[in-house]
């Protein structure tokens, strides 16, 4: 196992960013030296986040101080369109780099333009990148990563659900359906009114109905799984709660399947993948700060549709919590290092 | 139009009950003559609902002791399996019923013993019972009744957003889906662990998965509308917020179709179905507290699938509000009495 | 009474504005005619806020479009300091004016400008104005005024919480105490990151400690009420909610007195205050969109500390249902006229 | 250091209950033999409580199964009038007793009869009980205590936040105001009307005005700080969130003293109370799911009102965290084993 290694957090001062000080923080081979954010430079990260008074002792600094070359690992926390312009540089002096977002997942970088709106800037390097979810057979492929590209938390939820189903090949794989749901973290600290506490609270509704860019990610990926072209409508909704995720998958059974000896199977070994008994329902609140995927697998009335639940922290699981378990793998550290805490309920 | 009506009210501590009395309080031509209640009998109706000091001046009676065989019309907002029980006498009696329980609203009384898990105390009924949709093409129906059986909230949202799609024969109604979410009212007054604040806020999760008993009610009007069996799997959820109800509803077009036109065309004259433009997204918060059902239609990525977002208020249009239009058109008011209010938003 | 009004609304894009068009939409005698906003001149009133949907046509206009000097009353609900410099050509134009910002609460010019950090520009006119509080003995004045002074939201809960106490002279008013806790809908829409749902949800907090601008507003009036300068601690909290202010008083009693039926005898001819009974705790979400004061006067352990309850809706008696009731008065409407629609709850 | 503790828990089904086993489960030192619940007996914990799955693996027991006598610490989070009964015979088999409940928590069992409607079973271990707030200069007494009597949550906010006024003697005595505002979780897992979601959201009241449980408990430790009686008026509000509890404090100052430098002094050397900085106001959000009280003074406009905010977690620093924090003094572990996570934001 590698040693204490030095991190450098770039795009401290979101959601994403703040989960992963709070995670790193108490990670015994962790040790944080750089916090970066264009707006914040010069405050003291713990004004920021009073949670993190007399753990986190640092100010953030601007990109240009921070020195980041000298640092062993460093977390991309920011906006898209933003890590693909600085991690040539620093892949170049030999940092490893863990990026949560949405630069390095699509294989095409034209359909990354087409979903980003902007030109791909280091298209060299997407072939480099390996997708970090773990639970998608890749450990071996993380653990020697320089540059890891962390899942979108819709696309963790739904492709850790659908996984056991699409890989047996028991459903039809032209018409999947995804109606997911996400608490309001999964917007960041975006400053919108339809965000605004008054606004978000006591009330329910889709977006992103005609396109998310989600889409393309999770339709790259159960391709993969499937080695052919998947049809997948994905409806997201935004839930009047700070976190969670919870996607329900439908499918149209083609075979013969026992549905639930097939998902306890197919992740019996998972330490963040957890099936549910038959009959259960997962609540999102019962992985809330955890790094935790809870899983359970219906077939109504014995028909011929399956009906998968799944939950994650769109912050942890789905973010900062799969970054660190990347990390984790990256280093040789136990996989679920910093990250067996249980969620506080209520 | 008829004169002022007598009205009684069967089962008032409930959600429903409070919020018929909200709306008939405030109607011109209902008078509120008695609210039975087995547990609060004696108790000021203003004590119970402090919402009402200085309207309802009423206290609960005893259904003994009540006199509802002295009333024009009669309400009944209790439980399953108890409005069966009175119903028969009050009709003997010349007395009109609106029943927003689930006792009139499926055909089979074997259907029904098999849901409710009881039998059918006056099957002999069910034929004389008009479901309270007026949208459904129920108006002349409903207008000359005697008894109403309002449909749950779950299927008046679900029919009113599939109606369309249905009667056009442009779906395949072998494979439909509804994932369908409520707001913590849409249990009642139900004192169980689940629905305390603690436990049920921050949180999202499936339930009933197995078989909601709204499944065969969304199951068999659909079916009216097909004029044949459709094949629906209907999931619902629960939404840390008090009141609403979100479907989304997904279906394989088989044909051609304009879907916005055929959505405003079906809803051009309907006060209370409010069809969004195109790309919209309702929200549950703007019709919060009235009797509007709000309904978007989309074609993700212009595919073959139609996704249907149809919005209500639980205990408005889902219930009490459903109640009132149907009393209204009972007794030839105009259909919008007491309905007109706007969600109070934020 | 007057005939139908010609009403414009300057500010409509905000929660006091958007209240005010709910209100006077239903109202028999207004018909509005302008809804101004800089920001969003050219929209739909009903895209902006989608609950007013086949209620309000109108499109907002820009102010200089808006011709509200044919207006009969214009009603401001705009940020501090932006109605001083409009009124006085409306005035001149013989419009009569209902101002729900603060620009002419304050008696002295110097302090506004202490509390605001502006000048005045329209100093000349606080005398003429009336403070909208109908309770407080000034229902002549508002109803001969042509410039309406709308109260603040916590001055309103906390002048009809103390009036009973300061003007029976029975407490010590050295030392009055007004712990006071409103809904996130107080902040209007301001897109500041402390106001979006992730932030403001399941957490509470004091702000505004070292004072707010409502301390002078209070103890101007407090100080008219004692006739004499009072000492007033007053401390703020933002509640998880979205509408309600809870005001809890605190003062020392100076002498014997029948705390309940003092409260009961001062507001018993009041439409929108209601005294509860002894011992209840009345809650904001009773008041909900409606414009009552509920008030309850307590004596713990029959000690020398009175502690005194008031609830309202800040949006509603705190802001535009009070300004409709200073309409009501000032065209000599019934004082309820649109305002007694009762609470939806849950 | 002692070694590895068999821990007993008795009432592990509510929240005090299920807090524990969140921090006690992580803790190196502690193994979990027995959870006993008379309701749940024979269910597995982790079905109860399914964010535990994985992590406990007991089944709950009843408390005659449970071998109570052979663990070496018991914790009690019954409601009061449980731990009474039971203690006695478990101190005698030499176990030591961490008890959250309120039945050894008041010196005079004339006071506790009164104010908790039942006689007291074991008057004579009250002088044997320590109370476990180590702040309260307890440290050597809960070390070697073999029966500690854990604050209510209230007191524990409340005691924080006026000890050093009080220990300074620089406030009027009479006239202590508390005004306290707690999370839903406070009222543990009751079943009660008010507590359903539907009736506790988006809403805030105060409760029990004319007399708290707290009260008398605050009064005795703040006597016992003041060396003299002091007045306190003490009233709690419910607040629309899960976890925290807001004190508001109100003191009059009869001398001098420099504030911020009296608190901070004052705890300069506990890890587990903060002090924030000169105008700083803290939020209860920032010590959810942690054992940190926060507290900020305040003199209003340099006035002679000292305003004081102590924020915690009421089931962590308000009982659970508190619990465990005495369990460490105990078992001569480091104070803040299994204490230091910080609160997941948002």
């Amino acid at each position: 196992m590698a040693g204490r290694q030095k991190i450098g957090l770039v795009g401290g001062t979101g959601y994403a960013g703040a989960e992963l000080l709070r995670l790193l923080s108490a990670h015994p081979q962790a040790e944080i030296v750089a916090v970066t954010s264009r707006s914040a430079a010069g405050t003291p990260v713990a004004e920021t986040y009073p949670q993190l008074r007399g753990v986190v002792d640092l100010a953030f600094s601007d990109m240009a101080d921070a020195r980041l070359d000298e640092c062993d690992i460093v977390f991309f926390a920011t906006p898209h369109a933003a890590a693909m312009h600085d991690v040539p540089r620093l892949l170049d002096a030999g940092v490893r780099i863990v990026d949560l977002s949405a630069d390095f997942r699509l294989r095409d970088p034209m359909i990354w333009a087409q979903w980003y709106h902007t030109e791909h800037a280091a298209p060299e390097l997407i072939e480099r990148a390996v997708y970090g979810l773990p639970e998608l057979g890749r450990r071996t492929a993380i653990a020697g990563a320089d540059l890891v590209a962390c899942p979108g938390c819709y696309p963790t939820a739904i492709l850790l659900g659908f996984k056991p189903l699409v890989e047996a090949g028991v459903v039809d794989l032209g018409r999947l359906i995804a109606d997911a749901k996400t608490g309001v973290s999964g917007a960041g600290m975006k400053l919108a009114t339809g965000f605004l506490f008054a606004e978000a609270t006591d009330s329910f509704k889709a977006y992103g109905v005609a396109g998310h860019r989600h889409l393309p990610e999770i339709r790259q990926f159960l391709g993969e799984l499937a080695a052919r072209d998947v049809g997948l409508t994905f409806v997201p909704h935004l839930v009047p709660m700070v976190r969670g995720i919870h996607a329900t998958l439908y499918a149209t059974l083609t075979g013969a399947a026992d549905l639930q000896s097939l998902y306890e199977r197919a992740y019996a070994d998972e330490p963040f993948v957890d099936v549910l008994g038959p009959g259960a329902t997962p609540e999102t609140r019962h992985v809330r700060a955890t790094n935790m995927c809870r899983i359970a697998v219906h077939r109504p009335l014995n028909g011929d549709q399956a009906v998968v639940l799944s939950t994650i922290d769109n912050l942890v699981k789905g973010a900062a919590g799969q970054a660190v378990q990347c990390f984790n793998l990256m280093i040789g550290a136990p996989e679920t290092s910093a990250l067996t805490a249980t969620a506080p309920v209520p």
